[in-house]
């Protein structure tokens, strides 16, 4: 599930700008709205893989919780700067799945921050469930694609 | 309803400092925070009157979605700075509730905003209705208590 | 100012998503994410005038803190429903500045919210000051244009 | 610098309750509200510490900027419920401080979970810098005690 190294990956993607709210004293956004950013490219990439997360929910009565957070911050982003979110697939259990990010300024192409979320897939009550095999089927296709 | 001039309120306050992500470029609370904190006080007024939030929507399946908000700003709210939420019901309909807000800051007593919001009160499904008798009742003597 | 009826604003328009975070218990957007979605509608506005909201700040000095704000909410917005902001300036005074915003749910063009927010010009010391005049003039000039 | 088995930690605690806004469609607080809830221990760690970041930022000049973070969780914290937040200084290097947290229910004494920041010290134009000695000593003195 690795990315072959002469690929560029063509969905998983989405771009933000700094929100005024988001950037914090020091005029840098705080570090906790990173973890939304990676929320947003992973809601992109999952609507890209033919499964977007809403209906998951919602019809499938299958939610994704986050489990397991991790960022590393290289530099700052400021206000109003421009943001790519570069998102993919890095393991697919029979109940978990882990999506890595990167998140690069625009402008300089220069990468701000790299992270990962790790999620654990629950039914309505909460109980842990495994991925049903379709959805699974369609995220490995996705995430070998990308 | 009208809070008598001799009296001072004994409910419906609690004191918040401004968070750091809550700060924006120039150091003070974003104004839309103030929203987050009128909630924090109409959440306590409402467990002081018995009618918990939480409760009314999971037992009740009563919703009160904000349906109008306004705020002034009179003063800035600095990081770390410790904050009073004063809230008082200033109006009951048979299905409609308005509250009124104070943002004091807790140091100078100084009053750095005030609001109102409007709440509709909904069922499950989002469809109108009107406030059960004893919940009105709750609400209204708490009211006319603080 | 008054827009006139038969043009189609051309600016001031950005499009949203409801975030995965911003969608509460009821889920649907929690009210106090308009005002977010207006100042992504006024930063686009004042980028469109040729007045980006961070130079004014970092080079002019001139700062806009919000010092009243109104919403009315109509109808929920859902998670991951795509919204449009539009935006335009209602009124330019000497030191104050007042837009007004419609929250725009993108598949049924219906109004979901509509606000308002006034400003009041001030330096870095947080002193009132009046609008330079250029500024004044580009802000008049694009709130006739759009 | 680890915290004797023997001893309760007398500061560094602070209670949030989870905000209207901060829980999701799931019903639960959103995993990057987690964030905020970490800085607000470091905060009153700090505080308690003798060395109020507010001041670090604004006489000392020195910032902590996040360069890493990570979170495990382990259950989800609900709407209204009322948490404690537990901080300890886990690393002190020159110019490295690294901060580990655990997110406690207060009915249950269950810890639903746990996380660490750590920062780098910074000065105003976001140069690494070496924390001064008395601030050090402070933060180490604080550290063993608690």
């Amino acid at each position: 599930m690795n990315e072959p190294a002469n690929r560029t990956p063509s969905t998983g993607q989405v771009s933000v700008r700094v929100r005024y709210p988001e950037a914090d004293k020091m005029g840098v956004a705080w570090h906790g709205h990173y973890l939304a950013w990676f929320e947003l490219g992973r809601t992109e990439w999952m609507r890209d893989a033919g499964c977007p997360y809403g209906e998951l929910e919602d019809q499938g009565g299958i939610f994704f919780p986050v489990v397991r957070v991790g960022a590393e911050y290289k530099a700052p982003a400021r206000y109003d700067e421009r943001l790519r979110v570069q998102t993919r697939l890095a393991r697919l259990g029979g109940a978990r799945v882990r999506f890595e990010y990167e998140i690069v300024a625009e402008t300089s192409e220069r990468i701000l921050a790299t992270g990962f979320t790790e999620h654990g897939a629950v039914d309505t009550d909460g109980k842990p469930r495994r991925l049903p095999t379709d959805l699974r089927e369609r995220l490995m296709r996705h995430g070998a694609a990308v």
